[in-house]
């Protein structure tokens, strides 16, 4: 059974979204076509990365991802298709399997050169859907397109550590459904430089010296309901195995969310400084 | 064929919804899977009652409802797993299940016990699938939980009669996409305290002496158009079957729905007074 | 394998589309049930054309389009279904086909005539769900209904030439999630009209002497990339082959759309002047 995914800007009102299903459909009957979002902010790379990246490895090995942001052809802005992790992205070059791909690299890459024949400004319907159902017939990716080596990378989602390994320089990428505030930066990453030291995230006025696995730990005091602990701030990896600053059962039409509540907003900066002797000015949590 | 239900408050921007739906078919490829919705406010336990109690019962028996709402696994907040009316319902212990299960008792009540073997802050990815592939398959509830007997109640969804039943005192628990505003006193209830007697109905400063049962039943005057009735405010029991205040092609872009035009809010007291004489004060509309 | 599409202005919050999924697949367990949009603004029928118009095509033949837009029976609004160009239509009868009919003669029309056993303020759960799915298992319309001749129009949808063919008057039918704005002025009456003449279109104090066929190419100058032209306006035959007033690059959240930025809105004028001789004052794209 084929697998197709779609991950667009289309929002969910306009035609699109129904006319790009329909067309799977009628050339692959018994499809199963899911959508991730289509709630990407238009033309947002960056947003689309991160989605794809926690949201495509739960789907069965050779699935097929269509993404469709920002992706209307150009000669800036090719049409690729490649194959990563048993995975199928078909994509605009335009940076967003970046987030993807820096950690397992892509089998094979072809850029798209079915377009002589198609002229169109809605590309994801009249040509990633060919090529999708092309792939889940079994089609070779070098049928439809040359193959290549690179792909665009989009250096804003990459954090950076010091020479020193003493800092971790990353910034917000993603505020998500319930205003928790995601950085760039991976729990990887963090234990890969901080090697258990002692640390303390900044991020603008608010910093933060322990790093939580579930939203409940910031209850502590056994004492008091839960209930009691709303609003609080912590700094916690997310499911996703990210940096995330959140507001403990935060609801942004109520209460407000870490973005609003704290002020920050996607691009802000998050410092992360290690401290190399436990001089017990800040706490760990294992 | 296995039918599972997702029922959150993830909201369809972030990857949330697309990694339980690829998680789903790894597991079970043939499985369908349907979005009852994902736009429940955050952590609110009445809304989530009051959809589920609507939209479950039209579903194939057999089907697994797999329910997200502040479902964080704490000593206050266990996850549970039941069979009700022939569905099966995978949800936290919060309340959510108390308005369909204030009708129809649960045949089986079972307190997940997987999570030994899992930590999670994303429990309806990493726990609720698991439990639903695993009914799906025709498990034993028995397997996955210890069997209970009782589940949280909410105290805030169930309308009070007075005891000389003159009087219901009822709230409102919803408004939905028209800017209707929806009460928790059912047409059950109503008739069973009413017993055809004359009332008034009264939320806020707005009063109703009949209730319709159809929309349209406002444009009562066949010489003029329906479009004329716009605006019109109305009771009706509502398709769900619960006292509903209404704005007549309502809105809430343009005209505004009741909601906003009559000032009513979650969680006011609406009040139905019963006429023990029939003094024509009120009118009875069959 | 019977697909059902649904458009509707539910929203995705309530539990209307669960309901009428769950009694679908009640009924037809096999069913490939598909959303084209739960957004409409309520009650609003050039939407619901315009979209139509734009989605069903794609689809198999054989697919049953379900519409629920301002859809409760009264005398004003009958419910019909009808067969037209290989696809079923299941709809109030308010005018929402005339965008599609305009082109294409429906080859079967019926007013529904099973509401003798059915009093609903949901009809589409409880009407249109028996019809579609009658219609799914090869039934006949002419059991469910009673074949009609003739169905609503909406005026305000058809854009107008004059007689002496030098200019059209159109409107803007839609605001998309880019919120770019789009008339009723279809490529074909443009051709049909303007027959290769040079053209100004006026909408409000904007006007524009060429029409794009893709976004891409209001970047003509190859020495500045694509992204030093967001912002530009543009009139472009759009993917559904209307003419269409963008922004190239817009964003509603961020830079804004056409409607915000032009002052452009749903219902206003726009006008085509072409003029005889090519006097060079306007120029041609071809």
């Amino acid at each position: 059974m084929a697998f197709i995914t779609l991950t667009t800007d289309f929002g969910t009102k306009d035609h699109f979204v129904g006319a790009v299903k329909g067309a799977i459909y009628s050339e692959l009957e018994d499809a199963k076509i899911v959508d991730i979002t289509h709630e990407i902010s238009p033309f947002n790379i960056t947003e689309t990365a991160y989605i794809l990246k926690n949201s495509y490895k739960s789907f069965p090995k050779g699935t097929i991802h269509i993404i469709g942001v920002d992706s209307e052809l150009s000669d800036e802005n090719k049409h690729i298709a490649l194959e990563l992790d048993g995975h199928f992205f078909v994509c605009p070059d335009n940076g967003l399997i970046s987030m993807i791909a820096s950690e397992i690299k892509p089998t094979k890459i072809v850029e798209i050169n079915i377009h002589d024949r198609i002229e169109s400004s809605f590309p994801v319907l009249d040509v990633f859907v060919q090529v999708a159902c092309f792939i889940a017939r079994g089609g070779n990716l070098t049928v439809i397109g040359k193959e290549i080596n690179e792909f665009k990378k989009i250096i804003e989602i990459q954090p950076k550590a010091n020479q020193a390994e003493t800092q971790i320089v990353g910034g917000i990428i993603y505020i998500d459904n319930y205003g928790n505030v995601i950085t760039n930066i991976s729990k990887k990453m963090f234990n890969d430089i901080g090697k258990g030291r002692n640390f303390k995230i900044t991020a603008k006025k608010h910093s933060f010296t322990k790093i939580f696995s579930k939203y409940n730990e910031v209850a502590t005091n056994s004492a008091y309901s839960n209930q009691q602990y709303e609003g609080h701030k912590l700094a916690i990896f997310n499911s996703a195995e990210y940096l995330e600053i959140a507001i403990y059962r935060s609801n942004l039409d109520t209460v407000g969310g870490a973005s609003s509540l704290l002020g920050l907003a996607y691009r802000d900066t998050v410092v992360i400084d290690f401290v190399n002797q436990p001089e017990q000015e800040f706490t760990i949590l294992n």
